[in-house]
């Protein structure tokens, strides 16, 4: 397998955090990500890159609309494995959705915060 | 003024490149980077984002079309101000161009080179 040196880049809106960059052909990167919003009708962009010496080049990317997000406070309880994919679907300037699966997964969890103490039952 | 941390990525097709992070309202990267395509009917996506301790933001983009590129192996013989704006324009998936102006502007060399040796008259 080629030698991988990859990051995450996660996009909301016109804000983005980025991963480190992690070696191997299954990388892990166990980070935790916070965003705030107050517009459901957008989504979470993630990005997968491969890090060269000049360029990075993409190896595939998945878009969660934040209508299919769950609240939980829970670690772990939204784990989901996304396919990335090699397009990106837009419609009027904006990400709507992604295509092209490249037979490559990550797994996400990716949840809603309830305000502090609050829990759903 | 506010404390500005930024850099930016530039993009063509697949691949990227970043520079190094700058402080200060008045950035200079002074970096060069080089990219390949056999694609003309594509373009060079720049990207300028303020770096922040959990989210970086998009301060702007602009969209150089390769069939305005032109080619010189002569540095700083192609340098033009490009307004920073804050929307992309797409079409069919693709970035083609940028919109609104951020009221910012951005210092670019960018020109397509000869093979070496070789001068355009």
């Amino acid at each position: 397998a080629a030698q991988f040196n990859s990051y995450c880049t996660l996009k909301l809106q016109n804000v983005k955090s980025t991963t480190v960059t992690v070696k191997g052909a299954n990388p892990c990167w166990e980070q935790d990500f916070l965003f705030e919003t107050n517009d459901v009708n957008t989504g979470l962009l993630i990005e997968v890159w491969s890090k060269g010496m000049i360029w990075d080049r993409a190896l595939g990317y998945n878009y969660i609309p934040l209508t299919e997000v769950q609240y939980s406070n829970e670690e772990g309880s939204c784990q989901q494995w996304l396919a990335l994919e090699a397009e990106l679907v837009m419609r009027d300037g904006e990400v709507v959705g992604t295509k092209n699966p490249t037979g490559h997964s990550l797994l996400v969890d990716c949840r809603f915060e309830l305000p502090f103490g609050l829990m759903v039952q």
